[in-house]
């Protein structure tokens, strides 16, 4: 099962954190694709950077047609907001299903056509927190936490500790 | 048990959305208080706006002395880090022990003294991603997804649905 994220509303300077954000959750927690409505590069850097040090096979583009992308993706589209049916009524109708998944993520000023484009409109909880929160949720509980586990072979790995820092550089 | 949330390293201008999610959250997935270590008014008006609209009764504010506070916290302290112990080996524990919690995020420049300050250095994953995302995946653990069942009573409130938008205004 492949997981892709697109993320709708992207707004140059003011969502440049947020979107990064968005990218390394998408990557840390299990999915496979960042794709964003507007090219921005510095986002797109940023993580790829966290690829190339920390490895995974995560990749990151732009789209300039949504609709078309949302339209066309041959999987289940699953569009994550507060107004819809909440996560817990419906999880285990979404596990049940092995196909493959495009998350989508707007915020605040989602372009209203979304809702009738998905097949599924999920609300991780019906108040206002955060689509990182929403994403980083939907995927802890998609994996049943198992994504945490996952290895990546990159340049840099951490050895868990309890107290302090360890990370083996250049391995 | 009460859950209060110290978010460290906050910068002004740089980290005024992050912080803000940070926020948004904490209230929303049952967390009881966001403590800033810097004063900004800003992140504290957009929090108190939602909780104003949506209700809860969730509190925010500022300290000058977080190493004060984390030493006299009455309760166990939890810092989250990629650095720490991953979650999925100590849940449990974490589960078992019903005393309140101070969870603590800060981002990539957090001091080194927190983490002998701490009873327990968390990961949520040992990848780098996002102290939002950490936050949010952690609270959804210690609660065990009910927290997202909570009512909240709000002047808005959200009618779940499956295709579109409907909330109640100043019920």
């Amino acid at each position: 099962m492949k997981i892709t994220v697109l993320r709708l509303g992207h707004r140059f300077i003011r969502d440049k954190r947020i979107s990064t954000h968005i990218g390394l959750v998408a990557r840390a927690l299990g999915a496979d694709k960042l794709i964003l409505d507007a090219p921005d590069d510095d986002v797109k850097r940023s993580v790829w950077k966290v690829v190339e040090n920390w490895g995974g096979e995560f990749e990151i583009c732009f789209t300039d047609d949504w609709k078309g992308y949302i339209k066309d993706f041959g999987g289940e589209r699953i569009h994550l907001t507060m107004y819809g049916i909440n996560i817990n009524e419906v999880l285990d109708d979404i596990k049940a299903s092995k196909k493959d998944k495009l998350i989508i993520i707007g915020g605040e000023k989602v372009p209203p056509g979304v809702y009738s484009l998905v097949d599924r409109n999920i609300a991780i909880g019906n108040q206002p927190h955060s689509e990182v929160a929403a994403l980083a949720v939907f995927l802890d509980r998609l994996f049943e936490g198992k994504e945490l586990n996952k290895k990546f072979e990159g340049k840099k790995m951490i050895v868990p500790k309890s107290r302090g820092k360890k990370v083996l550089n250049e391995r």
